[in-house]
Order: C-alpha cells, then sequence, then structure tokens
C-alpha cells in the first residue's frame, strides 16, 4: 500500500487544476504585458483568475499580488509592514512562536533594522490568546502577525478575534494562511485581515506560485525591482499558467469545502484516537481547534527520523514536522513552543491528510505506525531506561 | 496568416519541456525537502535538473541558484554583490545605460543605500566598450554588471572581454543573461563571469522559473527569508515542475543551437533588409553583433503604438521595445542611450524571431509593415511636416 500522508509540505495536483493550466503553456502563451491580441488574450486570463481567487477570499481583485509562493509572500508582507512602520516611527512588531519560519526569519532581519519583535505565547494547546495580544500592542506597534493555522500541528488561531483587535487599535494584521487557505473557510473582509499569504500548492494547485493579498490602501514595497508587473510591486513576467491553475484549485477546493471537511474529520479523527492507543503518546496542539487534516503526535522514547523511514519502507509517506526544516537536528520550534521537552519532541510524527486518503488507509497507518514504534522501543536505550525506572516518563 | 515575433517577451514552451514537467504534477509530485519516498525522488529530479543545466553553463551544479525567473535573479546577484561590497567598503558599481530595469532599479535602490553608480555608454551600435569599462574601474568598484544581450535591440556585449578586465581587478562580474541563454554560446568559466541570471521562459522553458549562477565562493544574499532551500539562499518549495521543464528546454536549446542559428540569422537579416527598404527607417543596435531572431527598427514620422495595432489586426504580433515597459508613454531608454532622439525613438518596432518563423512569414511581415507605416505616415502630420520641408528629417 502506497499512503501519502504528507499534504502539508505539498499536495498532489488536482486534475481540474492541470487541465486549467495547459493551454497557457503553448497556446496562448503572450505575455501579458504586451500589447498584442496574443498578449491582451493573456491578459484577460490573468485578471480572470485574479477576481476568481479575490472572490474566495472575499476581497477585491485589486488588492491581490500574484507571487512565486508562500514564502515570498510572508518576506513581502513583513517587509512592506515594516516600511510602513518606519515611515511611521512604529517599530513594534507582534508575531506568535509558532510561525513558520518564512516569518520568523524575515522579523530576525526585521530586528536588526532596529525593530522590537514580541512573540506571543502559543501555550500547550498551540493557539494564541486574543487576551495576551491585546496586552501586547502598545501604540508604537506597527503590525501583528499570527499564522491561520500552524504548518506542523495543524492549530487554527482565532484570526477574527485578532483582526478585530488590530483593526480597533489601528495596527496592520497580518495572517500566514498558506496551511488554511482551501482547508477551511476565510473572508479577509469579515475576518479585519490586512495582508494574506498564500500557496497554490498546499490545495492541490501547481509549485511555485502564490499571492499576498493587501487591503486596499496599504503600499507594499517591492521584493522585486523592475518590471511594472502587479501595479509596479512585482517585477517579472506573470506565471500565467500557475496563476491560472492556482485560481482553478483554489476554487474547486472552496466549492467542495464542506464535503472535504465532512470526509476528513472522521478520518482524522479516527487516526488520532487510534495513535494515542499507543502508550506514551501525546497528540500536539488542540484536539478540535486544528486543519480537518492535521495530525501530530510524539511517541516517548524514540527518534522521529527512524520512524519516518520505517514507514516510508512500509509505503507511508509522512513528515516529523516542517518540510523546510527537515534534515536538521534541531527539534522543531513549535513543538518547543508549546511545552515538548527536546526528548519529545524529537519523537514527533506529522500525518496530514488529504480528500483522497481512505478508511484502509487509516488503518493500516495505525497497525503501521503501532508496529514501528514497538520495534523502535524495543531498541530504545531510552525507551529501556524509562521501563528499569531509571528515567521517568515525561508523557502519563 | 498569424505570426508571433515576439520571442522577447515570451516564447511558446517546447513539446520536450511540457512533456518533462507533466509527471512533476500528479506522479513525482513530493516535497525535494521530505525525507520520504516520493520527496526523495522530487529532490533527485531537482539535482538532475541543476546537473542539465550545470553542463550546459560550463559551471558546478552547486553554482547554481533556482529562482522564480530572471528579474529575481537580477535583483538578487546585485544585492548579493553590494553587500559584499558593503563588507569590503567598495561601494561603486558600473553597468550600462541599456541594462533592464530589474538591473538598473536595482542600482537606484542601491544609490539610496550609499552606492555611486557609473553607466558605461552603450554607444550608437548599442555595444559598450571594453576599453571604457578599464578606465571606470576603481579600487572601490566590487561590481560590474553588464547584460549578455540587449532585451530591445539585441545588441551582444563583449563578455568575455569584460570579464576578463573584472577578473584582473578582482571585481565581481555579473551579466543579465536573460535574452542570451539558449540562444548563444555561454560558457561562464571560459568567460570569467561570476554572476548570471536567466529566464526559462525565454527559451521555450516554462514562465515563473529562472537561475542564478553565482560562482563557488561568493555568498549570495536572501531575497527570501525561510527554508533551507536551495542551501539556504531562497526559501519556499522548489518549483520542481517547471526547474525540470527548464532543464529539458535548455538542454533541447543548446542542443539545437547551431542549426537554429544556422535557421534564424537568414530569415533575421532578410527581415532588416527589407524593413530598411522603407524610406526613412533605421535599424537599431549593430546589424551584426546581435542576436540571430533580433530586429529592432524606427520609422520615421509614426507612432509606434498605433503600428503595433495595425499589425496586430493582420496577425502579426510584435511589440515596440520591452514588453516590462509597455503601456508606458515614455520612450524606450535604450533607444535614448543609443542616441535615438525622441520622436524617432516612439516610432520603434522589435520583432523578435524563433525557429519556428518561416520564409513566408518574414515576406508577409515585410510587405504588411510598408504598407501599415505608409497608412500611417499617410495621417501624420509629423510626416506632412517633413514632406513638406517644415521640419528636417532625422534619419537620412
Amino acid at each position: 500500500m502506497n499512503i501519502y500522508a504528507d499534504n502539508a509540505a505539498t499536495t498532489k495536483m488536482s486534475p481540474a487544476a492541470i487541465d486549467a493550466m495547459l493551454p497557457y503553456f503553448d497556446k496562448i502563451y503572450g505575455n501579458p504585458s504586451s500589447l498584442h491580441s496574443p498578449g491582451q488574450r493573456a491578459a484577460e486570463a490573468l485578471e480572470q483568475a485574479r477576481e476568481t481567487i479575490a472572490q474566495t477570499l472575499g476581497c477585491g481583485a485589486k488588492e491581490l499580488y500574484f507571487t512565486s509562493g508562500g514564502s515570498e509572500a510572508d518576506n513581502q508582507a513583513l517587509l512592506s509592514a515594516a516600511a510602513i512602520g518606519e515611515r511611521k516611527g512604529k517599530k513594534h512588531i507582534i508575531s506568535s512562536s509558532i510561525e513558520h519560519h518564512a516569518v520568523l526569519h524575515t522579523l530576525e532581519r526585521l530586528k536588526k533594522r532596529g525593530f522590537e519583535i514580541t512573540l506571543l505565547d502559543a501555550h500547550e494547546n498551540g493557539i494564541v490568546r486574543p487576551e495576551e495580544l491585546a496586552e501586547a500592542l502598545r501604540p508604537d506597534t506597527v503590525l501583528v502577525s499570527v499564522m491561520y493555522a500552524n504548518n506542523e500541528i495543524g492549530t487554527l488561531q482565532p484570526i477574527s478575534e485578532l483582526g478585530k483587535l488590530c483593526r480597533e487599535r489601528g495596527v496592520l494584521f497580518h495572517t500566514d494562511a498558506v496551511q488554511a487557505v482551501g482547508h477551511v473557510k476565510i473572508n479577509v473582509a469579515e475576518e479585519n485581515i490586512d495582508l494574506l499569504s498564500l500557496s497554490a500548492h498546499k490545495f492541490h494547485g501547481p509549485k511555485g506560485v502564490g499571492a499576498l493579498y493587501a487591503r486596499k490602501g496599504i503600499v507594499l514595497t517591492n521584493l522585486i525591482d523592475g518590471g511594472a508587473q502587479e501595479r509596479g510591486k512585482r517585477a517579472g513576467t506573470e506565471n500565467l499558467p500557475a496563476i491560472v491553475g492556482m485560481a482553478a484549485a483554489l476554487r474547486e477546493a472552496a466549492g467542495q469545502l464542506e464535503e472535504a471537511t465532512a470526509k476528513l474529520l472522521p478520518l482524522r479523527d479516527r487516526l488520532i484516537s487510534g495513535l494515542l492507543e499507543i502508550p506514551h503518546t501525546v497528540l500536539n496542539g488542540d484536539a478540535k481547534l486544528r486543519l480537518p487534516g492535521n495530525v501530530n503526535v510524539c511517541f516517548e522514547g524514540i527518534e522521529g527520523e527512524s520512524l519516518l523511514l520505517l514507514l516510508d519502507q512500509k509505503g507511508i509517506a509522512a513528515s516529523s514536522g516542517s518540510a523546510c526544516t527537515s534534515g536538521s537536528l534541531d527539534p522543531s520550534h513549535v513543538l518547543l513552543a508549546i511545552g515538548r521537552p527536546h526528548e519529545i519532541a524529537h519523537g514527533s510524527l506529522r500525518l496530514s491528510l488529504s480528500e483522497e486518503n481512505t478508511p484502509e488507509e487509516i488503518a493500516y497507518m495505525i497497525s503501521s505506525i503501532r508496529e514501528v514504534v514497538a520495534y523502535l522501543r524495543g531498541m530504545s536505550t531510552v525507551w529501556r531506561d524509562l521501563q528499569e525506572g531509571k528515567r521517568s516518563y515525561v508523557i502519563q
């Protein structure tokens, strides 16, 4: 059995998205900036795609800027807000301890430019608290950036409440919604979101394309200077095939959101309860306030990497956390942030499901993981020490 | 007849490039950073593509960094060199007056950071002179950036000589080779190139992908922070389908370079001579030292935009200059730089051919353009004034 359970890392493109893209490779291939008919046909498709995506998010088409993906959108959102802050003499930014590195590393860069950064605690359940944001907001706060859904533990943040607080205080609110768009219902106007990042390959669209929503009136700073594309805010010939594919994938995902969620939730919850039957296993992140496809657990006494390799041999493609940091020996900053000790954080497993996963696959994953965890614990000196009482269990 | 003669703006993807991409949408779709087998298959394809492109350029695979396109590569090359300069206290950069805006606008930004910029003259033939570079080089020069081939007038710069001068003086040498890669033979080692930008959609590859070559030892500065992709120098999930498509397109282009050039040169030269038979018409850029597919002329007494629209009605997709600045009312900075007066620069026409264009198309373009130019001149007050001696001709 071959099971793909790493949809938070990337997804398989949907047939609808592929079909939408194909004509743009060798039929409607003009440069959207060109005045001639092939160019104008391309320009129309570009604006149609922008309109489709805008409608799904509840914003205006002119509030969308296409990028090469979620990381670029995150970088541009934060650097743009920082430039606005510098012009206003506001150099305080609030974010959370469980953000993606595209946000955290950009904040590190901004620190060197003189910004003060406050990271909100995500607590044991992996969710920030609006009242703690309210306390952290200052007169010199220019931006709050809190992700919509966490990429490792899938927890959903109270975006509407955070957005409302920011709007009341006149502070810009950015959300990295890379893991959320296409998976949960989002309306930027209703949720008081000023800036939002998304990435197509997380919802069965193509790789290499994403978008930054920036509310009307917010002046973006270019990461890439040059041509007048994207209203002068992002130079480079538009990646039209991918943009069209992204729009098709998002329209499809939004159209079947309820159906997909209804299918995924029981699969996710069955998988979680099956894994929690393994002794000394803990769920990471809130059990309910999480993405419908996200499962993330820690098994005491084993190494996540060995677990992944043995599961791979059984045909299960899973992850220990973010794909962006795999290969790194450091434990996940997200798991540490929600209070998991180093030794536990190392034994993490993320299974991120899509609508294509079946109940049979869930059953196979539970039995395979149970078997592999037992095997690895049989060889683990840490586990032996725990059994012999030389160490104490962290997970009770 | 429908003729696409705007290949400098963008090209139709080749069947080989499309075929190469397709499996990576829904079969080999893993994230190359993932440890599991689907991820590792993707990682292998990524490195194979890198190897293919490196071989074509004559560099090491580890000297290639994939980007979202040529503009991003140009921006990153210049900002990286600037950061190196700042660390060494060298804040002088030499470039040329006919660079793409991705270079010129980035230089503008660097000026604000305290860099001094010297722009080499491109003279009437659109080509910079190595002896003028030799004179311009200073002890505090950190970077020379001169494009390989101009995007409007197609002129080929004396890259080897410029590279040699830079290497002798220990100055970094970047070339924006977006218009050249896949169209002329390039070897970065032999030509002493330290940094080179390329874009796939200019050689029948996909849009939204390019690369930056940076010679071993040159430390790049990130435009996009976050994940560890591209050896930590460019965050974001790799756009694997497009990267594989780019490698296939480049391999194909490099393999048939001589054949394509042999086919294009007579087409180009026939088109140029046919257009120069129209009175008061001038060729922009050197007649021989230009890309095999590039034709760029100015017709006195007409507006380029009207010309384009009427040609479009005749099924000819052409351009007045760079697609990136179309819609702008300013005349081309390149044409002004090579000494064309404003009134002439406005009447420019760029026809950029590919191997798919035929002798019949060339004949049709010549007759159509002759007809349209005559028609527009018949309505032009400027042309009437010239005929009546109230103005004098600029083009003799």
